[in-house]
């Protein structure tokens, strides 16, 4: 029992992944070799899933099979009351539907693609569900790839063209981050040989945590006080001289900008003819990036994934506590993806504790022993 | 990205804890500082439910207040297929409940009550469902504790007080081991501020996999084939000159006899005289013992806790698919004592990972481009 205690785990190289690199201090994510912005700028999700799970960039641009709620994973989000967090939905939803599949060791890439296409119609079907409203058929939108399923489920509509492609982006630059804690849930689980659906449900599970899943809705509430760009410089100024934070900047990993935001600024400048709630974030993160290397010169904040974030998911229409289900619904590629090279590669995680509790001791009898 | 690859976290200590000390080199388990023996012998699995979650030995031996399946719980269990694993009906059952309950940050003890209680309806109404039967009313069986109750919740009959009381111990030693993966899942899922449920339905599904839950049918099926205890030893000769193992002998951790099979040993010999399977087992366990040591001299096997907990099992009247999940609901104590602790000390668990993929790749362009 002898090592120091370290209970973040922190600098512990718990394992090999060939899936993506997070490179902090040049503020590059490549996913299988290929850089965030060229795979925002000029792929697709479906196709970034595919890269993910089977490791090559695939030939062709094919959107994955749709998913149709089946009677027990509907049944089981009908039973849940209608007050409960879209969360806890997901994660009952998944649960159920590995429950259903008997879902058994080794987890496949079938496997994989048929629980990430079963996230938009849980969150959807959930969402309608608690507004009265029945689940739609997804064959409707068999045509859209993950992230426009994820509209539709929920709206019952096509999304428009530049909302679903900045969604999709959106989508593209969350699959996948690395060995963050879902993750690693993801692999603790699946290295005692369990199935997908009990490592998927977990890291949705282990997602819901504040520390992990954040409060994406901060940045649009600011941008929502802001209104106008006319109006930035002025804000900010008042709320850097308060003290207070600007929401959507500085990140514990990317010591420059994160690598997602610059790639979702990117697909946003050529939608924000289309958009302008687009055109709003981009000339504000201009105006925060100057009165932030003002306000500190040595080391400025620059804008992490959750600034385009909360703009993207809010100028599709999401209701604020769908944020974090979304991007929970896109993070299942690259849980998906550890699980499947945990289980080629991985062994039975199990650290050690140090006991510091009481010595040994008789337990008290009562009087008459 | 310094640091020695070590993917199965062996020899890093990821807690410190005062929840029990696993000593496996003098074959000695503590709650708390109360040795497991002395646990069976002289506690019930409810007061030490309440000794794992608060800290200290209760003064009065009161049983936990029983759970009813509520509407949300049993409309998740029945939209469930008849065929599918009960540790899967659990996972499921313990993730709308928390969901029903809203449960948030931070986890509490009368939270962690409410799920050890859920436990055994949960399993005993999914095993009554998948045979036509509907759950039984928990009220009929409040006076026992959780472990009678989930004898009730299968049978709908109240057990003979022998082997209800062969089952609690089993339950006592089970409740509680240390960081092991599905333990050490909890944790890390509470360490980003998640919920109680998730944690708990996280670690029911790392249970599931093999290397963790086992396949402790085994050791009951070897006593099937002995039949008698005059057969024993030419029975297990023949199996150990053929190479064959013993089944329920040796054990990872403890290198002399597992202290649990020692505690449950003792209470069974208390029993014995009402209970046949126990006797058979006791007198099988005594010739396998002295075969072993004949057969290694030098570091000869001892019994683990999957010996007496089949021949427990088997003998309370489980069918072989309800043995881990009978497991799972004991091991809820420790997880959820577990969670308490991580929520209180911890922090977010978050290791690193090493980039072994590709290089660097321009995405593939079409010929166009």
């Amino acid at each position: 029992m002898a090592g120091e205690v370290n209970s973040g785990l922190e600098g512990v190289v718990a394992a090999e992944t060939t899936i993506s690199l997070v490179d902090g201090q040049a503020g590059r994510l490549l996913y299988r070799g290929y850089e965030i912005g060229d795979l925002a700028a000029n792929g697709s999700y479906d196709r970034v899933v595919r890269l993910l799970l089977d490791g090559e960039w695939p030939a062709v641009d094919e959107v994955l099979a749709p998913a149709k709620l089946s009677p027990t994973v509907l049944g089981a989000l009908r039973s849940l009351p209608t007050s409960c967090a879209p969360l806890d939905a997901l994660r009952t939803g998944f649960s159920a539907f590995g429950a259903e599949r008997r879902m058994d060791w080794p987890p496949t890439p079938e496997q994989a693609r048929e629980l990430i296409a079963l996230g938009p119609a849980v969150v959807g079907g959930f969402a309608r569900l608690r507004d009265g409203r029945e689940p739609v058929d997804s064959a409707e939108a068999a045509g859209l790839g993950i992230s426009g399923r994820l509209l539709h489920a929920i709206s019952g509509e096509l999304p428009d063209p530049a909302k679903a492609r900045a969604l999709d982006a959106y989508f593209t630059v969350c699959a996948e981050h690395g060995l963050n804690a879902s993750t690693f849930t993801a692999r603790v689980i699946t290295s005692t040989q369990s199935d997908l659906a009990s490592a998927v449900s977990g890291a949705v599970g282990a997602l819901k945590g504040r520390l992990h899943g954040g409060a994406p809705s901060e940045v649009r509430d600011q941008l929502t006080q802001i209104g106008d760009v006319a109006h930035a410089e002025e804000w900010m100024r008042g709320a850097l001289a308060r003290g207070e934070r600007l929401m959507g900047f500085g990140h514990r990993v990317y010591k420059t900008m994160d690598p997602r935001a610059r790639a979702l600024r990117h697909v946003g400048e050529t939608l924000a003819a289309d958009a302008d709630w687009l055109k709003l974030a981009i000339e504000v993160e201009d105006v925060a990036l100057r009165l932030l290397a003002e306000h500190k010169p040595n080391r400025p904040l620059k804008t992490n994934v959750e600034y385009y974030a909360s703009i993207v998911l809010d100028g599709v229409g999401l209701m604020t506590d769908l944020y974090t289900p979304a991007f929970a619904v896109a993070r299942t590629a690259g849980w998906c993806a550890h699980v499947l090279e945990q289980a080629e590669t991985g062994r039975l995680i199990r650290p050690d504790s140090r006991y510091i509790g009481p010595d040994e001791r008789p337990l008290p009898r009562a009087t008459a022993a």
